[in-house]
């Protein structure tokens, strides 16, 4: 059984292979190193009894380690990742560095065995989206001269690292608008974790609208939310038991606001005809809800693009432009919303 | 401005930083070495001083490459490729490796690059999902010694290496089978890309499930589509448009389920009262669709994870028990399906 042999690595020396392959020990040794002054036939001999051998093959420029940043999200559960993710990736796929994909649960284990890792990798720079590390691992990421960039800013904003974010507080203001505009006198609020920054910018965005139309604002019209879908159908059936339930509502996140249009399906009310809904990220699924959702757009792989661009600076030692970069989000008008029905108006 | 000369690296020696932090040149060398026989206080002054003058820190463990496995994915721009993620990132953070995820777009060019890429950061392993490389490429990683996992086998079933997939054939006949169960006689069927397998085995099983059920395959029924929401959307259409239009509709992925709904609802025809929808994938947000989506779940991230832990033991150089493995898909029943109703059945 000469295959078991062949499985241990590293047991045949390269002078056994040159005899083998009826070349000389500098041949095999130049096909080694990748060199190119061997004819075709003998290099494929060679490289097949190396292979055949177990031998690892190790390309030219492997000694030099290759470019690498980690994106880091805190959980790798909600469609609008992979809009992140690929934006990252197009970026820096064309600029031959490898995006290394972790999510740290925001649990101290986590971002712990996530560090080791990543200072194992000798990684380049580190994205993190809407995360928060704790100040020991931002003190070792500077420590290891490991630039950092801070997408869609989700802790504190004495936070010493160039964030990537989006214009929340605007694009609330002009979700709440269009439903003014439409006639709604009466919006319920599902509102994201307070925790996070861009949670307290869209509802500050959603008070300054009513403030300017002269709308009084109903504190009982907001409501908790955590951006996934539940918090949207929990929210919106909230609303609905109120004694007079509003005519629309704006949900922070898409997902919410899906959750919310089921809400309304499951009581027999039809969006927009009852109620309007309003949500926030126009994930690409929304184009397709039912019905389609009119959202306010965040440009979530143009923030991967810009981030990566900005720890690439950041790595080379360039300086930026700003070291806070607020994208515009916009409204993005579909069939979700309309003027107030002859529902509870 | 003595910030410039601290921008440039290795300008200072080690000579200087152990005279600035009035330490002896093997206290500073032990630091950078990171043995443990440094005193606390010291240790950090030596750190600081490196760190100001632009030293790149590199861990002790920083000369051992760390493993790496390399996802790809045609493209990044559907739900599901974030539940596949989730479940490579998962086991392979677990186990100290880190997840490189890339796109090739199906395109000679950003697979040659990709190739490149892999070379240089010298990847362990990879696990390709519904892609197909070209057969130089699969030559390439062969005589890199780097193994190869296939996700959801895309090309040609002869291609040499293990595959992870699921049981495409019997959740198309489960999908059918429930819709033939409610009473269904006239069923369309939206189906996948054919240059997939996994769309010919749904095709394949919904015709077995009527078969078996004694209903003769109409094969007007039977609409192309290309698993993105468009298609379904278009499909749906087309089958609203024939002179008996089906009383239910199974699409090959969730996104086609979700544009045939829209295509419904642009009728002001009702899910499931004047059709039944029925989708494939189990995608996080068909839960929350209007409404909540009947559908064959595929366990997306268990696939990822059993893509990691094949691809790990294969660079450890252990066998594996098969060489193809298929994951149990599931009927998931939820509110777009019903018997009949008076629609134009």
């Amino acid at each position: 059984m000469g295959g078991g042999a062949r499985q241990r690595r590293g047991r045949v020396t390269i002078t056994e292979i040159a005899r083998e392959a009826g070349v000389s020990v500098p041949t095999v040794s130049r096909v080694v190193n990748g060199r190119s002054d061997v004819a075709p036939g003998t290099r494929a001999r060679v490289e097949d009894l190396l292979h055949l051998h177990g031998y690892r093959w190790r390309p030219p420029g492997a000694r030099v380690r290759a470019a690498l940043i980690d994106l880091v999200f805190d959980d790798l559960d909600s469609p609008w990742a992979v809009e992140i993710i690929r934006g990252v990736e197009e970026v820096a796929h064309a600029g031959g560095v490898g995006t290394v994909v972790s999510a740290i649960h925001g649990r101290s284990g986590d971002a712990r065995r996530w560090m080791t890792n990543l200072r194992a990798r000798a990684s380049d720079g580190v994205i993190l989206v809407t995360s928060v590390l704790e100040p020991v691992l931002h003190d070792e990421l500077r420590r290891l001269g490991v630039p950092l960039v801070v997408v869609d800013p989700a802790g504190s904003p004495a936070l010493d690292a160039p964030t990537v974010g989006v214009t929340n507080w605007a694009g609330g203001m002009a979700a709440t608008e269009h439903l003014v505009g439409l006639g709604h006198r009466r919006i319920g609020f599902v509102a994201g974790p307070p925790r996070l920054l861009c949670s307290r910018a869209r509802l500050d965005g959603y008070r300054a609208a009513l403030d300017r139309a002269g709308i009084p604002i109903d504190e009982s019209l907001i409501v908790p939310g955590d951006f996934y879908p539940e918090s949207g159908f929990t929210g919106c059936a909230a609303l609905l038991d109120l004694d007079r339930p509003p005519t629309a509502l704006f949900a922070a996140s898409d997902q919410m606001a899906m959750g919310a249009v089921e809400a309304l399906r499951r009581r027999g009310l039809r969006v927009p005809e009852d109620m309007s809904v309003v949500g926030f990220d126009d994930l690409p699924e929304v184009r397709w809800s039912a019905p389609p959702l009119t959202t306010v757009r965040q440009p979530l792989a143009e923030m991967g693009k810009l981030a990566v661009r900005t720890v690439l600076r950041l790595t080379r030692g360039e300086p930026l432009d700003s070291p806070r970069v607020e994208l515009a989000t916009d409204l993005i008008v579909r069939s979700s919303t309309a003027p107030p029905g002859r529902g509870f108006a």
